[in-house]
């Protein structure tokens, strides 16, 4: 599936929910998200893991929905076949 | 792009990096990205939004890659079409 095709799924399934909650409240829905996946991945609960990366995903389409903006896009500017720092694949940016 | 092709395309660039860095140390680094970007939208700072939820996707990625974790898969399993939880698009769940 593409990246945009998902964004587009979230919006028909969540937008009307999603707007009358506003941005705010739905951002700290992504943060408990993310939390959840965290609890998740620290219990090496791995089941949970791959459930928790597709809410933290879909929370971030909402997001994404309510801001217009078009994640497949950001994600081909940021990540352009190459790492963004030191335009290498492999990168080859000091180790961090 | 395919969500697939996008974690590849990670794994391409960063897998051998991540893999050295290891898990816990990855995870941090998708905590850190998670900060950045609450901190663009409470700046209100649209264009860096929209790089820092690419970036946390991409640590994601990384992540998924460590954990053979398939977002794709994760994706379609949690989301096919309707809400997991009322089975409804749009979702008709009560409010939150």
């Amino acid at each position: 599936m593409e990246i945009r095709e998902f964004q587009n799924l979230i919006r028909e399934i969540y937008l009307g929910r999603d707007a009358k909650r506003g941005a705010d409240k739905t951002f700290l829905w992504l943060l408990e998200e993310v939390g959840e996946l965290t609890r998740a991945y620290r219990r090496q609960e791995h089941k949970n893991v791959g459930k928790e990366m597709a809410d933290v995903i879909a929370w971030l389409a909402s997001m994404a929905n309510l801001l217009n903006i078009d994640l497949e896009s950001e994600l081909l500017k940021k990540y352009p076949k190459k790492c963004p720092l030191c335009s290498s694949s492999p990168c080859c940016c000091p180790f961090t």
